[in-house]
């Protein structure tokens, strides 16, 4: 089973390819460009790296957010475009379980991606070798009231961006998206007509929007 | 300062471009295809992907070993090459120490590669967020004895290939290069005239023929 596996929801793109669930080759960037500009090109190289043809791809994995709302959409349209065109399926994982695992390590870990004004994207999961446990599902959720009810934990930081939550012990994470797939149960079989990005918030444009009504 | 870093010394590859010590982009593969028929063209896809080009590289770093022989050979001497060209410094790092740091975990981390007949290649460090301490220096040791020396701690192992050491719970790690600069301390100026492997053993090879004599 061989599968090609995109984030480009924050500001790191990591792009795999997986065989039987295991890193063949990735690329993983760090900088502020475009990965509208940037995704199909990384794509072509990490199959070219890997000796793989994109027609001996078994499925694509995408990560469907929550981040920013343009680098979510174009992982979700480039893996939708491509799994109509290959006609193979296509699976989402959240992006905050992608930076969960990024590192390696198991035990309990509060993968978090800052979403300004005191808040955060986090979750909280138990996480084993081969198998995870979530204890608090992906949400957008004030920060102090959040880590109030997690115990011992890790705390693993997307990027290196400022920081303005108010937090005292946490590691810096660059998504590894090649990591998701041993978690299977991460995985959620989408309909590629009807797939769209998972923010976990409605947009400042849109609640103006409903405001304003 | 931009750094180009390489890791060849074993199955898999790595390399990276790094700003000010922290990750641009990275290429890493885990696939058995030889070194030195993919490595230049690695090279050229990650200064490609971080926009770099070859003149604007400050440093070069290498894993010196230890790892397979045409492997580590193959690193050093590209990494040589390069210096030489373009007429900048050339770093080594021991290729367990990038091992030890590839999961960005802190803590007592025991890195090792097996080198079969119950022998490995290992080391114990404690890691900091920007610090480390050494304390049991690379070397190929009798898995056994050296185990027995080491107290609580992380067991890191190369790659995931067949393990021959009688060992119980470990992490496999695929190298990722790009972690190790913030460690300054870990990177040793070179003579790139003078640069050669580290092994850390004598080869079969050169056993024998010491033997003959």
């Amino acid at each position: 089973m061989i599968s090609l596996l995109l984030d480009t929801s924050n500001q790191a793109l990591s792009v795999a390819v997986n065989r039987n669930s295991r890193m063949v080759a990735e690329i993983n960037t760090n900088y502020k460009k475009t990965h509208s500009e940037t995704l199909v090109d990384n794509i072509q190289k990490v199959l070219e790296i890997a000796d793989i043809k994109k027609n001996e791809l078994d499925r694509i994995i995408v990560a469907k957010g929550p981040g920013s709302y343009t680098g979510v959409r174009i992982g979700i349209t480039v893996a939708k475009m491509l799994a109509k065109q290959l006609d193979i399926p296509v699976y989402t994982v959240s992006s905050l379980f992608v930076l969960a695992v990024s590192n390696g390590q198991e035990g309990s870990t509060v993968p978090l991606i800052d979403a300004r004004r005191g808040h955060v994207y986090g979750a909280w999961y138990k996480i084993g070798p081969d198998d995870y446990t979530e204890i608090i599902a992906p949400q957008y959720a004030d920060f102090t009231a959040l880590s109030a009810e997690i115990e011992d934990a890790v705390y693993l930081l997307n990027g290196e961006e400022r920081i303005t939550i108010d937090i005292e012990k946490y590691t810096h994470v660059t998504p590894r998206i090649s990591q998701t797939e041993r978690y299977e149960k991460a995985l959620k079989l989408e309909d590629a007509d009807q797939l769209v990005p998972d923010y976990l918030r409605i947009s400042e444009a849109e609640r103006n929007w409903q405001e304003n009504r």
